[in-house]
């Protein structure tokens, strides 16, 4: 078995073990599948914007996740609330920039956030981290027209100012924190044709990250088993409807034997 | 046929003729699922959460749902006033104090909503009615880590206090009215990997007041209905994905034979 | 072939080609719903509604969807604001006015927003259609009780006085500039168990929009394609929820032998 399909099987055992609770401040769209996806990778997923009550909630948690998809000034407020409580606390907070790019506020918004909170993770299509990086990007509403590779040098400075990972999801996924650099072959055509599989990514990281303090690693095993989970659905899906629900059975059943023939990541 | 079987075939007859409207104040992450699982037993959903619409909306209603998952307190102000408007009309209030427990505000917003308006039900997990009634309780996120049976003795005691039926889920789920108390058996443990399956059971314990005045014997009727549609769907899934599927076909097509042979409730 | 089909075809052929941003102001139950039917038709959505990014947004969109489902005062205003640049810009203004006639703020917020935008089409049911031309109507939530013919009518008078296109869904769907009727009889039963389809419905035809400026066309396309799925999902499904899934792939799937053997459209 390759290194990184081991690796990748012992943390899944992990939060398959401890159920890591997994905050997230999200968007409207991906609120029900994403809990989903945690519920089915075995992790527990809680939803909880409020102002009042985000301290508290994510001093129970083991990551943070802050997804400006459907983002309003208040929103945003809560989120590096709730970033700043999970870093005195040490709970990694993994950022989902959606649509970073597409309008100044979302553009805004990510960089308010990456300024006022320390992100251990930014997982984004290449067109939201070019333009985290100040970046001109080609987007259409939140889909990148854009490769992961013409992001990658970009990313790799990003990553080294922000002293952050970055995971940069398309065809094939580029993992890295502005020294390693680490990609992913995993994936399906199909995925691209599912709203919120990109949300979905990223809260798998987050799980990961909640188990794994090596956050480069997390990501890694994350879009791994991620992107393994869409090859095993896309195989006997009629369609983008079916694969959504089994993408959800893929990720609840993915064992070792399935990872250790199906991981592709270099190196 | 057992006399729980016969009575829930004949409510469900009657919600699946008179589609009474179901006023849901709900979550983001369920409202989807909420509104599907609502159409598939035959009642007819609607969502309306804003201060100037809720009592106008409610006053068409058979039932209404208050459910305090992703609250703020905008939104917990829209449920008392629809709660309120409701308890002057005669229709029933179905509580889910989603997350009371896992934060002060979310323990303050239900105790709040138990003061103002007048409840004919509440249904929760058993660390959520702990926390109602004051007790200390393990719970991460939304998710208990207790069994409805560390919830009895405090639950008959709240329901004589508060003059409402609870309805307490789990493997086993527990049914009180403060004198009487009832335990229903049906489920599937699937049912704690899709994410709102607790919010589907409480608006299905609603249909079930909306055309049954005896709210000890709604609360069972919902429960065991639905439960025994989790199990039907658990039979052929092949994960929580094509689970949640089949649970609502289930829901749609359970008839009187299948409730006759699968219904357990007890006494 | 039918003339109707070939249309229908070629613009279906333009959207999957084009893959046209539609901008969504829409309610939270059908947000993820409505987005998975843009990405299975070909389309690309995108939700926004903050005051602040939606008329960026909508500059870069080639339709926009205004749905008053779960509306609030400040989303209505973020339609508004949204509409008046679409306009400024010719993108077509799609408005599906969920239960108007169902509440006065549902009715008034529907019609200040037909005051204030000028629409290109209409999409609603019978109820909610003579609603906005201030008719008693019956309704019960967000459901009509009413048959689109009983709006036929009204919805010629109301087309030429607001110079749009109106187009009723039910049992046979009309659509109307005024002078033309169309009749789209595709469609399928379980269409009404599933919640959202309405909205989806409205995307769809605002997908058409996108790449067709005759409205009246669209219209008529939208409804067609989109009840033409429904049927080839409605043969296999097992209950509203395989129901769901199955309309989601056959979406993805229609091609021009299913639109030629399939489309009902009088005349």
């Amino acid at each position: 078995m390759n290194e990184w399909a081991k690796r990748t099987w012992g943390d899944l055992e992990l939060i398959r073990s401890r159920n890591p609770l997994i905050h997230n401040i999200t968007n409207f769209v991906v609120m029900n599948s994403t809990a989903n996806t945690l519920l089915c990778l075995g992790a527990s997923p809680v939803m909880a914007h409020c102002l009042e009550e985000v301290e508290e909630m994510v001093s129970y948690a083991r990551a943070l996740v802050l997804n400006i998809g459907t983002l309003t000034p208040v929103w945003v407020e809560a989120m590096i609330k709730a970033g700043k409580k999970a870093n005195t606390k040490g709970i990694p907070v993994i950022l989902d920039p959606v649509g970073a790019g597409a309008t100044r506020l979302r553009t805004r918004s990510a960089q308010k956030i990456l300024t006022e909170v320390k992100i251990a993770i930014i997982r984004g299509n290449s067109a939201e981290i070019l333009a985290l990086a100040g970046s001109k990007v080609n987007i259409r509403g939140v889909d990148s027209l854009q490769d992961p590779e013409d992001a990658s040098d970009t990313a790799c400075k990003l990553a080294c100012e922000l002293d952050t990972v970055l995971a940069i999801t398309g065809a094939v996924d580029i993992v890295t924190d502005g020294s390693d650099v680490h990609r992913i072959a995993n994936g399906h055509q199909l995925m691209t044709r599912v709203t919120g599989t990109g949300c979905a990514a990223t809260v798998v990281v987050a799980s990961f990250a909640a188990v794994c303090h090596d956050h480069l690693r997390a990501a890694v095993e994350g879009l791994a088993c991620f992107g393994l989970a869409g090859e095993i659905a896309g195989r006997s899906a009629g369609g983008p409807g079916s694969f959504q629900m089994k993408l959800l059975d893929a990720l609840s059943s993915i064992d070792e034997t399935m990872l250790a023939s199906g991981v592709k990541v270099d190196p």
